[in-house]
This record gives structure tokens, C-alpha cells and sequence, in this order.
């Protein structure tokens, strides 16, 4: 393929890939068309086929590709950036829509036939690297496992966020994440270290 | 309505009740049919608009009533009865076809149109209680919120279910589980009460 014809492949792809998350955070798995979403992308079946061979193929793409309009704060490595990572993710569960779309098939992916467990891999790795990150710096109590508490991180993060958008339509969701991590932070680190951290929309994280 | 006649509405409603949970776990709830459901319950379609006016309704019944078929150990109040029940709910979703139908439609009750957070609330006063028999056994660490980490452990365990069905078809739930109560227990009670604990599927609880 030429320079430019690349070039035009890989913003067909988008089209598509934004679009699809657009009808799948709007109407789900089930209720979405491959005809609205060429509708909405402004594409012919053609041009899609080259990309994607199905509904099914996008609603994967949709979930593997969740995180790519995230732009993570960088503050302080460690459990600082951990609880601001979920504070900001907590936030942009309501306005991104490949996030949105993504988290949505992700949790109904029963219901599409799908097993992609790699997405969810993906984010515990995410975490565990900020959990080794506050070993380095001292901050963990010494029982703690890097991996098994990024695990339940992610379990604990998921199912809240289904809580929310039930309850809620997910308004409620930074200030549930919140006390989430009131509740798991003294599983982490001892009181000192905890006084120390700032949650997002939770403010300080000692216990009393 | 004679006696008579009201038994037999309400083993017609428990046939409906329980062909649809079959239903809904096999197929998910787009793929699901009224027909379906029907044949499987050896009724009519008069027999269930009584009782049932559409796939809706019975989606919401079976999210409602997804705890009919539990029988719950009892063994100590406090933390091991807590722990002992999400070991049990861990195998119960393995066979428990109410319990999986119910489950799996809750989390995907987005898709169904249905926004049902009350059996989310039962389960998050459910957990409470325990904490709060916990806490008068003077189990818990002072700081802890008895709502507000039963909702924590309502979430979790919603998510953990949610990613053991996607990589393992729940089969290693009850093993995640027990990693998820590791991580969480040193953030509810002190070093020597967890050490008395048995965590189903994991061992015993000290953090070594």
C-alpha cells in the first residue's frame, strides 16, 4: 500500500471504531445496527469489510481499544497516582465514549459471545505497576501482593461502576470510588502513609 | 380466588420463574424468547400474561428473586459468617440457575432497559448486617463503615464473578475470592483477628 492510501486506511479504521462505540454506548450490543453505525461513520459496508468482517469484530475492537482516548494524570508515582488514575476514570466514565463503550461490552461480553479476558489483564497490569511503584517507595504494608490487590482493584472498580450506572446513571460514581478506596487504603498501607494521600472528589484519606 | 386456585397461580408463577432463569442463563437476555421460555415452563401464553406481562417482567423477576434458591451456612456471626457466605455464593454460581440468571441479568440490565439497583441494595444490607454482628464481637478496626464497605464487598465480588466468567467460566471464582478476602481483611480487623479466620477455597487468613 502507498504512503497515502495507509494513511486514508487508518482513519477509515477510526471512523469506524468511533462510531461503533457511539451506537454501543447508546444502544448496547444487541440494539446496535452495522447499518447505523456506516450511517454515522459516513462509510459504505466496502469500506468497512477491510477492517472489521462483523458487529461482533467491532465490539471487540471497541473493548481491546477502551483506553486509547485516556491521557492518565501524572502526579506522583505510587499510591497517589493510583487513586488518581480511578479518581480520573471515575470522571471520564461519563463523557468518554470508548471508554463507556468499551467498560459496557466488556461487563455484557457474555452476551456477545466474546472472551476477552485480555482487556481486564490489561488494567490489573495497569495498577500493579503503580502497587510496585509504592513498594519501591516504602509505602506498602509488607503482606501486601502486588498483583492480588491490583486484581481486586480492578473486581472492585468493575462492579462499582455497574452500581453507579444503575443507581445513578453513574453521578455518583467518583464519590463512590471515593469510598471505595477509604475502605481498601488501610488494606494497603499503614495510617502514616495513608494521612499522606489525597483521594479525588473524597478529600483526605485518614481514617479519623 | 379459592385455595385451591391460588396454589396452583403460584406454582404456575414458579414454573415461569424458573424456565426463564434457564433461559436467560443459557441464552442471555436479547437471545431469549417468550416462546422459549414457554415451552420450557409446558404453559401457555395465557397462563403467563396473569402473571408475567412481558420478557421485561420477567427479566426483573428473576434479577429480583435470584436469592430464592440460596440456603446460606450459618456458622459464627461476624466476619467468618461473611466470609462463609460469598464461599458458598462463589460455588452456588457454578449450578445455582436462579442465582446465575439473576446475577448475569443484573449486570446487564442496561441492555434489558431496566434500572433495578434495589437487589444490589439487599445484598449490600445483607453484607452490612454481618459487619455490624462484627463489630459488637469487637472484630473491626474502629475506623471501619460497616455500609460503606459492605457496598465494597458488594462491588467486588460483582466484578470478580464478572471477570472469573470471562477468563474461566467461574470456575476458578471461589479461588478468587479467597485472594480478594486476603487483600480486603487486614482493611477491616487487626492481625490477631484475622489469624482466626478460615477463608473458604484459600486457607486460613493470616497475612503471614
Amino acid at each position: 500500500m502507498s504512503q497515502h492510501k495507509q494513511e486514508r486506511a487508518v482513519r477509515t479504521r477510526e471512523r469506524l471504531l468511533r462510531a461503533a462505540a457511539e451506537v454501543f454506548d447508546t444502544t448496547g450490543y444487541a440494539g446496535a445496527s452495522i447499518s447505523r453505525i456506516l450511517e454515522r461513520a459516513g462509510l459504505t459496508a466496502g469500506a468497512m469489510y477491510f477492517h472489521f468482517k462483523s458487529k461482533e469484530d467491532l465490539a471487540r475492537a471497541v473493548i481491546l481499544e477502551q483506553a486509547a482516548d485516556l491521557d492518565f494524570p501524572e502526579t506522583e508515582s505510587g499510591l497517589q497516582q493510583l487513586l488518581d488514575m480511578t479518581g480520573y476514570l471515575a470522571v471520564e466514565l461519563k463523557t468518554n465514549t470508548l471508554l463507556r463503550a468499551g467498560v459496557r461490552l466488556a461487563v455484557e461480553q457474555n452476551e456477545v459471545g466474546l472472551q476477552e479476558y485480555s482487556i481486564y489483564e490489561w488494567w490489573i497490569d495497569r495498577f500493579r505497576q503503580e502497587l510496585v511503584q509504592a513498594r519501591e517507595k516504602g509505602q506498602l504494608h509488607p503482606f501486601v501482593d502486588e498483583a492480588d490487590f491490583a486484581r481486586v482493584v480492578v473486581g472492585a472498580f468493575t462492579g462499582t461502576q455497574i452500581m453507579s450506572q444503575v443507581s445513578s446513571d453513574r453521578a455518583n460514581l467518583p464519590e463512590l470510588i471515593a469510598a471505595m478506596w477509604r475502605c481498601l487504603l488501610p488494606a494497603l498501607a499503614p495510617a502514616d502513609v495513608v494521612e499522606t494521600l489525597v483521594i479525588p472528589a473524597g478529600g483526605t484519606a485518614g481514617t479519623g
